[in-house]
């Protein structure tokens, strides 16, 4: 046997430490956007599998199928007009890049517009994947407090205002206007049109990220930022991660068309996966329509479910508000607690849980903040997470007080 | 309207230019990897889809499946037990991380390694996406040059003597030791077991990519350097894209943990697409053995039918080999043809080529050679798009001279 390599001195600088081996999912998942295996779709999965397979699975022999670089055409044929019909989005299918995931989308954008030291704003409270990135681009990520309706503007133009001052300019503004991550707030047309009004003072872009706007509970949204942009100024990324199953790695980038060639020319991935794209356009054509508003419907339910046991396990304890749609709740505990330290003490004890400061670029005030994601547990496991959460967090740091409903007898 | 908004002063520097609407493959497709289609196991796909995705297509719900960040955990062991059984190579499932392509392996370990002003030793005529990438991260790159059985270790040795005398240490060697792109050379077990002893004493990786190695026409090939290393200092991948099918994204790094984990924590993409893995593993598990030397046998004839072409189109002005395996033949033309010209004027003529300098670090010995991709067209479509390109060749450069055979009568 050959003697042991070390490989240390060759390491790029700023590596991050090696991934621990995974060791399976928590009892009690409250994390990382998985979504209600009960309602994946998996007999239409098989029958669009099975057609789209035997009318074109031969394409599968060259890159790219018979579609080019920008992804499956009939995939970006429904895009463009599930846009247009949900989001007022009015764009061709050579104006959408499938990606392999919305990650992907971010990943490209990033590189579009960001070197080491550029400035970029974001909401304060935002998608902790979206911060990794940047942190790991060496880029100063600003964060613009919140409001129930989203990002607050008054802040915006203060904080735009300082930069200026200091001749910086940010490259973007990152937003998730609808069903914000992870506050669930949607902003009003009006405050939108304010927003893109700023930003094209500015000469900033907007990078609008609507992964989870089509989980609404009403159906109802308003138009995106894309939309009432005419696409100017906004790169626009969405995701079926959410609305049909995260496993599959398919999202998709909406830009005009002199952005996205520059995007294109980015992606040198020799297109993302090939089958997923073919499934998934089958699929929606035929059933996207119904699928979406049955999942919402059980999700609405599981939300409720993680509300009334939030309430009963944690009393006034816990803080938070009724999210219209999405698939996670922001909480608010009492300041005393480190939701940093209760996510290890409860992983632990088999609950998962994202602390606030992963999800927020103030991490004083993100302290005592965690994020759940209701999506993939069952409602029984979701009120016997709570209950493990809330005797975790009891003994950690004293709160909630034991409370009559809740003591054994 | 809004007014067009100018992205232009946001840009990274560096960024490429915008790439080009795609208008349809050429008629005579000699680039790419692009594979047969007649081959493409369309019906035992539907199977295995269907099977894998009644069978636990529920777990599409959650990233990663039931597997964990490696990826699809049964794809993983049938690729060990392949990777034995073909390779040598004995690696636990663990020690296996499935990727979107193997073009996602070359960026994940590029990123463990690679920063600005790094050098690294390649192939002299090697995967033009992989010197694309290295070019992109401003990696000085270095070609050793290649003889028939790949790189010449007396060339790298001289190299390794003249860096070590600057105190450069170059970060890994990057080779494609079976069937070499675009040579389609193998190198023998002796010239392997020196390759691994000098790259052990001066302290380098090895990087061994096998995109190719399922496709000989023998079915035999050496030990994979990663065997013979018994995985220390050695990063291997390889891909199903040339087995089965290029549009489904699926390729795999092996490596030893301490260096797996540290490139797992890099793969920042929320797993690589699930569906493909499913499947893949479905189909792989049943019918991997029996399809891929069907393929080969396929690709062989189509070999044959291109040498044969340009024997008879070309004469004497085309110099190639008769390679074991592969996809692609490498070709040298007189040395006036320039084939960056040639494949702009045979690309306007429907005959689309690799020009030699994107495939070489040496450009001026690799401006006259030029790799042509066999698998795609149908043996009728080779032998009219030789033709066609012999006659835009005569046309631009002179040769080859109008020989009686092709001479119309």
């Amino acid at each position: 046997m050959t003697a042991p390599f070390d490989f240390a001195p060759l390491l790029a600088p700023n590596t991050p430490p090696p991934a621990v081996k995974w060791s399976g999912f928590p009892k009690y998942n409250f994390i990382g956007g998985h979504n209600d295996a009960k309602h994946l779709p998996v007999d239409a999965l098989v029958e669009a599998a099975t057609t789209v397979l035997r009318r074109e699975g031969h394409t599968l022999a060259t890159y790219g199928l018979n579609s080019g670089p920008l992804g499956y055409r009939p995939l970006r044929e429904f895009l463009a007009a599930k846009l247009k019909r949900h989001a007022a989005i009015d764009c061709s299918p050579d104006e959408i890049l499938i990606t392999s995931g919305s990650m992907q989308g971010l990943e490209l954008v990033n590189s579009l517009l960001l070197a080491k030291g550029d400035t970029v704003l974001v909401e304060q409270e935002t998608y902790g994947g979206a911060l990794t990135k940047l942190t790991r681009l060496g880029v100063n990520t600003i964060g613009i407090p919140l409001d129930n309706e989203g990002l607050r503007l008054d802040a915006l133009k203060a904080k735009l205002a300082e930069l200026k001052q200091k001749s910086i300019k940010p490259k973007y503004i990152y937003t998730i206007p609808t069903v914000q991550n992870p506050t669930g707030a949607i902003m009003g047309e009006a405050r939108r049109a304010e927003l893109l009004k700023i930003a094209a003072e500015h000469g900033i872009m907007i990078f609008e990220d609507e992964c989870y706007s089509d989980l609404i509970w009403s159906g109802q949204r308003p138009r995106s930022l894309y939309a009432m942009a005419g696409g100017e100024g906004v790169i626009h990324i969405g995701s079926f991660s959410k609305s049909i199953a995260p496993a599959l790695r398919v999202g998709y980038i909406v830009a005009k068309w002199d952005v996205l060639s520059r995007i294109l020319a980015l992606k040198q991935d020799a297109g993302s996966g090939a089958l997923e794209q073919m499934v998934l356009a089958e699929f929606c054509r035929q059933h996207f329509a119904e699928h979406v508003p049955k999942l919402a419907s059980a999700l609405a339910g599981k939300l409720q479910t993680l509300r009334e046991a939030l309430a009963e396990q944690f009393g006034t304890s816990a803080e938070f508000g009724d999210p219209p749609g999405g698939i996670y709740l922001w909480i608010k505990l009492p300041d005393n607690v480190d939701t940093t330290k209760l996510a290890q003490a409860a992983l632990a004890a088999g609950v998962s849980l994202n602390p606030g400061p992963e999800w927020s670029t103030n991490k004083d005030y993100a302290r005592c903040r965690l994020r759940l994601c209701f999506a993939n547990p069952e409602p029984e496991t979701i009120k016997q997470g709570v209950a493990v959460l809330a005797e975790v967090c009891r003994r950690e740091f004293g709160v909630p007080l034991r409370s009559a409903n809740v003591e054994p007898t």
